[in-house]
């Protein structure tokens, strides 16, 4: 009895060392970025001297220059190139969108942006009457009314449901052309998917169901699309709508996925992912989308080599190519993986921006879940320690493929969310609007996370 | 045994429907605040229109105004103004620091803000040499360099404390000037006490000690922290330094705390208390330095009462006087309280910032803090159930004469908290800085606490 007490004693005493250990390597990563972290500096250079990134824009390729250019300087032992094909729509000139009346210099003008893929108007633009709906449910009930007009979508973001609501909202910027052109509308105009109440307009990507035309599809700020809704309702209800865009669908070109690793020193075959994506929307400077996930991840390798912390598993650092509208980097990142036929025990994303990190959203067995529910400790000093499961689910857009192909445990960072969608696909998602010391608690966290995994595997 | 399962069984029912009673009633208070709030909007106007609040100022006795005004159209059923004297320190015309060289043109001019309680340099200014100490145990060892000389405090911000940090490096701030005259320090010169790294100095209290000389102080930018440093190291170092403030203490004057009330309708003799304070430093506009702990007080009035919700006993949302140099508006209101033999049974206070609400610091006995815990089940919904516990302990500056006198349990809200030092005390705490959404969750945290308690008391 004695013996097996003593044996007992030492195990937990070796566990509880373990433990403070960790909690001690953790806690010097943290200060490293907290301390002398370069994110900030960085998503500085990225937002000031690249800007946008769309996919197939210059701002790309430099995007890809300033990738590699900084994946080195923070010490990855080995950068490259991926390539693979990526859309390449282009905006063209302003948009225009306003009443069309006798006396046009009279008519009110609004603020839109084309929605990305989306087809343009022509020379001519499309001039048509407006019909409101509030959601797909009305247009249902009113599609006789459709045909030949412009179908606004004028659904609100609904600030109650906190983190669910871009997701609500959002089916009226993916779907709102096509299931308008069921019914034989010229083009749609979708209030913008945010829940802010400004003049600054929100694009995003649409998805055309091949079954019905493409139309031409805007979207609309949030105090003009309250601004149309009441004009609407006055004498301007009758009056044609002139809407014209100059965007286009080019010829997909060659894009690249822009990877940093460390090797790993005990078990160099097991790979573990972290990214987040190089490509932005073209009004701002993808500060937050995803400028913060791409400075984030490098941080990381630039951390563990600030502390000279050698992981025991390959690290690799991906930015991904063209998230925001066709996801071919991230295909094409899980197809390279298959047919190299190599071994991911973990991936990680960060793209929901980079306010204060509550945490990660899991996506894995309920056995590995387990296992990363007995590390909620190490979050709690951070206060990021609320963990959301979802068994076999996706992390993000970005290593999802990895899920579906080779059932990699996914890790999404979670952040509280709330600021994110003011700016988000706007001209206002700039590097000002990103705060350094949660910029750092963000990069903070997924480095505590996957030196986790990195040390016990999953 | 039947007759008592079942009567266990309804028992559990009435506590079921009773909890979802709650909740329901929590997210139509939160609904009403989300959707139709006025925080933000009211918010504006005490930024815009009223702007700093100093007590003493002309902007205080606006700043009275913009609270009865609003106070009442919130629907409080009795507005009133409690009369204090308080502290009238004035700044003076701007602040000069710069090296005194022979050529003064060329010697550089560094950014300072004096001190809130200050005294002035006089016309003449100081001039001496400074002497950098990176903290008091640097002081006392080089104690006998310091006589004459300006001490300059280069004490940074530890970003690696997170919500520690202000603690640990305001005492600079507070005690620098006595703990240097002690040594017969002329001035002294105190790093900004913030996370940011930017050009913006930031104000705020000293506190003399009356043993000793009361010596001008100022803050000095953090940019401008590692500049003097970097300039004392070369050939500077022997250089004098010309500091000159205008700022002084003038007599007291009348001030206010400024009271709405709800008259309860079931136990109209116990009061709870819910405020922030109306007084601001002068830099800036005071938005999150209380104007945010203003309006979601007030918020929550108008919530109620949009809502039709009648509270069993009295709410009292008290906007305090002078917090900022002297904390006279809660001394004053606990003090009424005592002569009147109110009875307190709750005080609720927000006064650090408007970022995501965590949750609650609660300073109670361990048997009302065990009665809240049960009551985190509500906050989950909002990510804000993080409770710290501390018996006996205060909530916050405004209501902890209310513990000191009547033990009266108190909340302080929590936030997130990263943000909140970048801009406080300084030119850039301003309206455009305040995010509506997390302005609107913390009112709604709060409203939901304040529920509770007014339902069953504490």
């Amino acid at each position: 009895m004695k013996i097996v007490a003593s044996i007992a004693l030492l195990f937990i005493a070796a566990v509880a060392y373990s433990q403070s250990d960790d909690s001690a390597m953790i806690k010097r990563i943290s200060d490293e970025i907290l301390l002398r972290g370069k994110a900030h500096d960085n998503l500085k250079i990225l937002c000031k001297s690249v800007g946008q990134r769309l996919s197939g824009s210059p701002g790309m390729y430099k995007g890809e220059e300033w990738g590699l250019k900084t994946l080195k300087e923070a010490g990855a032992e080995k950068v490259y190139l991926q390539e693979c094909m990526v859309p390449h729509w282009v905006r063209g000139a302003e948009e225009e969108a306003r009443f069309k009346t006798g006396n046009r210099s009279a008519a009110p003008a609004f603020t839109v942006l084309a929605l990305g893929n989306s087809v343009g108007t022509g020379k001519e633009g499309v001039l048509a009457q407006v019909i409101e709906v509030k959601n797909f449910d009305e247009l249902d009930r009113r599609k006789e009314e459709v045909k030949g007009k412009i179908v606004f979508f004028n659904y609100p973001f609904n600030k109650t449901l906190l983190r669910g609501a871009y997701g609500d909202a959002v089916r009226y910027r993916g779907g709102g052309a096509s299931a308008a052109a069921k019914y034989g509308a010229v083009a749609v105009i979708v209030r913008s998917v945010t829940a802010a109440y400004d003049d600054n307009p929100h694009t995003g990507a649409l998805r055309y169901n091949d079954s019905f035309p493409k139309i031409p599809a805007v979207a609309i700020s949030t105090m003009d699309a309250e601004s149309l809704s009441n004009y609407l309702k006055g004498k301007y209800a009758i009056e044609k709508f002139f809407l014209k865009t100059n965007c286009a669908m080019l010829a997909d070109t060659i894009g690249h996925n822009v990877i940093g690793e460390i090797r790993g020193t005990e078990f160099p075959d097991e790979i573990i992912t972290v990214g987040g994506h190089l490509d932005s929307w073209d009004p701002g400077e993808g500060a937050s989308d995803d400028g913060t996930g791409l400075v984030q991840s490098i941080e990381i390798l630039r951390a563990f080599n600030a502390i000279g912390y050698k992981p025991k598993r390959t690290i690799r650092v991906v930015l991904f190519a063209n998230e925001e509208n066709g996801g071919r980097g991230a295909t094409k990142y899980a197809e390279e993986a298959k047919l190299k036929n190599e071994k991911h025990i973990m991936a990680m994303e960060s793209d929901g921006g980079s306010e204060y990190p509550r945490g990660f959203g899991c996506g894995m067995t309920k056995e590995q879940y387990a296992k990363v529910e007995t590390w909620k400790k190490y979050f709690t000093p951070y206060d990021a320690d609320k963990f959301s499961f979802s068994e076999g689910g996706g992390g993000g857009a970005d290593i999802g493929p990895l899920q579906t192909l080779f059932k990699t445990p996914q890790f999404g960072l979670n952040t509280t969310g709330q600021r994110y969608f003011d700016m988000h696909h706007s001209a206002i998602d700039t590097f000002e609007n990103i705060n350094a010391q949660e910029l750092n608690l963000c990069a903070s966290v997924m480095a505590a996370m996957l030196y986790l995994v990195d040390k016990y595997g999953l």
